[in-house]
């Protein structure tokens, strides 16, 4: 059972619920040799706060005396660690040394037997220089041996292994198929020797296109990722669990993991490093060490570069800037950066989760931002749902935010003479009456542009003067200022942002006879719209954004067909959510696709009658998926506006 | 007296010696208050390494207390500190609080007679918002009390301030003119206005123009810069000390620092920090505190902050790799984008101290790498000292390197039909005999290429084409491969190396009548060239450039006329050289101002004696202003090759 506390796009943090406790993701699970601890399980526990970790059943069935610990006391009494116990099946075994000498059935029993909380199937491992046909037939395997393991598993958790290789077809339909299964946790597999050779542009397109064939509700564990450089990368195209074995490996080679990258003892020409392990220590006083005391050091210490990344991870996720963490990290190489830019292939699939609106501004920190999906959003959007209010339109260059106190008096000029002021922005387009919404105003760019930003602004924006169908275009400058046409500022705006957000359907919806708009009295920004004496929408002042009222919604759902803004709930729920509580995934009987995160929807039930307002947490793919939590936000029912 | 003791372009790790010690940079200077200690000196010392702290002589001139007990028991027992110390004018204050009622020889003489060992001339704070006229009157101002300073100084070291607010020219020439007095140390100065708001693009600009006028032999102090955040860049244009307030007045108002930023404890949701000082607090516990002790435990998670950062910035400077770790700080910001960006503008300058090759492998992170100058050192050469074998060319599009191994076959192909092969790769044109010098195989680019590096590798081939008057050029694959003509590729090769690495002139000298190609049995590659039965040159495998045997070095002194090459060294130096010494600034009278770090040089006698071959470390103008280190890393004396 895994339910999402607090998301950012794919990334999330949840909670994942299992017989040995609740665990927080994104977590990376040690990988604790059964046969040497390089640090001891009960430390991973209460001196680093690892709540997980993960062994290898193989290891232990092929040793006479572990496997006879094992099947007497118990994993979690063998290894001395309460948390929950992951255990691998031989697989990865399979991959370094060839054919392993085990059933799949064999493995999974022994693993039941030995009380792992999450066994693994014995799937096989699809090498990346695998033929596609090589690849497809293995999957099959792969697929029958996880039912069989579904069918044995009972109470322990069982790993069901997306596999496919490199090619990212075979990873959507192995994901797929997996995702019909009673499957608790999806590893994605095959990936170390991408990792290992630096393939991080293909293990990008592997991770999204598992994701995109498995089911939102269970967590997906990246197999074999435990470097700290990419746990951001990982975390933002939705993976929730990694392991490494990695950080006592590189220990006995004497290799010291760090952000930006793993480095050698031996090349090292200072240590300077403030972590717990390391502290106290020189670069000669640990050279002097001897290799098992070493060996132990530099574990720890990459232990504690790994806590502290996922940590930083967690940071970024709860404050809605993961994708600046990841812009930052992929920096530290240049295959790293091919990563980053290959994003930008999968920024339709990205935008499904992309929430309308975040607390913080956004920061654009190089071309590659231009990647983020709340670009396109913001293209599609703009493009499809703006009415422009004359037909000629009036170019300005980018200038202090916003826009519209920036060029206040140019904008009033253009305005009386008949044109529409549009401003070129990085975002591409920027009618006058949108520069408040996010993240228009709620962004900041360099003052020093690149080529490429430069480029596609003006392109959008010659696509947009297009599509608009504007009869005359002008550079601001080049109108004479002697206008005379009346307009009313705050009714445009205040319908141009409807239109955005709504659409232009329920905007005709919502808006209907005379229009009153209040004004704060501080600010001079819109907080209210009242169409025909009823209040219908607020403005929101953080993002620009409206919060929709009980009258606006009863207009829509009046005037425009169902699915559209709806979240039906079952009948049990109705009570609850009419006195305001929020509308859970479990009782969610259907939703528009259309939806996205944090945005305004209409809470019904099953005959369209109008329960409440709020906003949507998940979209409909995860509403369905999840077993629990919160799928709208409920801000108040019935009519009784709080 | 200051020495370098490694460099990464303008950036250096420095010794500098004081009465109190030895310094070494970069360095930070925590602020001491001498009123209330955050954290007490004698911790600064002795639990975070800080040999050197900045405290404010003006408030203790105005405390009765403290002004007292300075003058009897000296700076030093009074703040029970035995680093260097620093002290302040009084400058800050006038520009917080308006005018001082001190004069600067009242400060200088209280400096003198309280032990400080760094004092500070009152100089005047140029505020940004200031006119060119007011800036440049208050300039000749801290210019006359300067002098005045300097005259009065005694045995205590001074800071000579470069003002100038945000206009280059009159940064530079307060430069000069500081240059000229006898002066200890450069502080830049005024320029915390400019961080406080961001301005870090004017900051750029403002640290170049004081450098460009200062002398290299003075460690240059950034006033008021603390944040671990812009350390990395501020040392990758030439700033050797910073100073920061900010860890305490910061952890005065419950807010901690972090290398992407500042935050208040009250919007933290973790505290998520493995740092000694945070080590074992939540966030919880730490709220739980008194004000006092919360405000020492932030205090020192701050200075933890400043040190490890510290230690990474002198790592990367070792590693020759600073210029990486910028690319990766400069993200966490839009203003600090800017400023990354802005360093283009600046590239001519960065030019005259970037070495020639470096031992580790470039990385491309993101189109701002572009801006590094090894890109314009290489198109400046290639264009003026390639000579092409034939006049027709054969275009390849970039692959994997080096490029002759990549593309063997086709070159060849192309070659027997009369085709100069040229490779457009992000460098912009690479012949292929110059494949292997760095930092062109010397380097990582991702494979997902961006349009203005595309743009920029096409344009530069283009202009080359031209200039090399090339009368054909076509796409390799265009070309018929029924060609016949013969070459030899490693004569080929061993000419445009040496035409790239020393000049057309120098070349023409070297390769006289036969010359015969020595190659590794191993790598197959070029390692000596022999010229008449002389061995001339030999080429590193490491970057793929030549070292210049004596016999070499004979027959450039006998054809290219003084300076070309040359360091000049006195005579009592001439013995020690001759013996393969190495040579030393301060023996240095002459020397090309087109020798770049790292670059083979020639050192000779006042007479154009040959003395010795070798490598410089420094360039003229510092050579010229160093007292005390190695000028060229001599390989060998007088013939008498090792």
């Amino acid at each position: 059972m895994f339910e999402v506390v607090k998301r950012d796009g794919l990334a999330r943090i949840g909670k994942f619920h299992t017989r040995s406790g609740v665990l927080e993701t994104p977590a990376l699970l040690p990988v604790v040799n059964p046969k040497i601890f390089t640090v001891p399980p009960r430390e991973l526990y209460d001196e680093f706060g690892f709540r997980a970790l993960i062994t290898n059943s193989y290891i232990i069935k092929n040793n006479a005396d572990l496997k006879e610990r094992a099947l007497e006391e118990g994993l979690h009494k063998m290894l001395d660690f309460e948390g929950v116990i992951m255990t691998d099946s031989g697989t990865f075994q399979s991959h370094m040394y060839g054919e392993v000498e085990v059933t799949n059935e064999e493995m999974v029993q022994f693993q039941k037997d030995i009380g792992t909380d999450i066994g693994t199937v014995l799937d096989i491992f699809t090498e990346p220089y695998w033929t596609k046909e090589e690849t497809a037939k293995s999957i099959e395997v792969t697929l029958e041996r996880m039912q069989v393991a579904c069918d044995m598993k009972g109470e322990m958790m069982i790993n069901g292994v997306v596999q496919g290789s490199v090619y990212p077809d075979l990873r959507e339909y192995c994901a797929e198929k997996m995702a019909t299964m009673d499957v608790d946790v999806h590893p994605i597999g095959g990936v170390v020797p991408l990792m290992e050779q630096y393939r991080y542009l293909e293990l990008v397109d592997v991770i999204v296109s598992s994701k995109k064939g498995l089911n939102p509700n269970r967590p997906v564990h990246l197999f074999g990722a435990g470097h700290p450089m990419i746990l951001a990368l990982a975390t933002l195209l939705g993976c929730d669990l990694f392991d490494s074995a990695s950080y006592a490996k590189f220990a006995r080679d004497d290799r010291l993991m760090f952000i930006d990258g793993t480095f050698r003892l031996a090349d090292m020409q200072s240590l300077d490093c403030n972590c717990p392990a390391c502290r106290g220590h020189t670069l000669e006083s640990l050279k002097k060490l001897t290799k098992d005391q070493r060996t132990k050091v530099i574990a720890r210490h990459n232990l504690y570069q790994i806590t502290s990344e996922l940590a930083l991870v967690k940071r970024y996720i709860r404050e809605g800037r993961l994708w600046e963490l990841v812009e930052m990290r992929c920096r530290a190489h240049p295959a790293l950066l091919d990563a980053l830019r290959r994003i930008k292939e999968h920024s339709e699939f990205l935008e499904l989760t992309e929430p309308i609106s975040r607390d913080g501004a956004m920061f654009y920190t190089g071309v590659e931002s231009r990647a983020r999906p709340l670009f396109n959003r913001y293209e599609k959007r703009v493009m499809e749902r703006y009415v422009p209010p004359t037909d000629k339109a009036a170019i300005f260059p980018d200038s202090g935010k916003p826009y519209s106190r920036a060029w206040a008096a140019e904008f009033d000029k253009v305005r009386r003479s008949g044109y529409t002021p549009i401003v070129i922005s990085p975002f591409g387009p920027v009618p006058a009456d949108l520069d408040e919404i996010y993240p228009l105003a709620q962004s900041l760019f360099p003052k020093l542009t690149d080529a490429e930003t430069e480029n596609t602004a003006d392109a959008l924006t010659f696509d947009f003067i297009e599509k608009m169908g504007f009869v005359e275009v002008k550079e601001y400058d080049e109108i004479d200022n002697d206008g005379t046409m009346e307009y009313d500022a705050d009714q445009l705006r205040a319908r141009a942002i409807s239109n955005y957000q709504f659409g232009i359907e329920a905007t005709n919806a919502l808006f209907r006879g005379k229009i009153d708009i209040v004004k704060s009295r501080k600010t001079g920004k819109i907080r209210n719209v009242i169409s025909d004496g009823e209040h219908i929408l607020s403005l929101r002042a953080g993002d620009g954004l409206y919060t929709l009222r009980a009258e606006g919604a009863a207009r829509i759902l009046a005037s425009v067909p169902s699915p559209f803004m709806r979240v039906v709930v079952n009948d049990d729920s109705v009570p609850f959510v009419s006195e305001g509580r929020n509308a859970f995934c479990q009782f969610v009987l259907d939703m528009d696709p259309e939806i996205r995160p944090m945005e305004e929807v209409i809470v019904v039930d099953k005959n369209d009658k109008f329960l409440a307002t709020g906003r949507a947490l998940l979209i409909k793919k995860e509403v369905e998926s999840f077993k629990k939590g919160i799928a709208v936000k409920v801000r108040s029912g019935n009519g009784d506006e709080a």
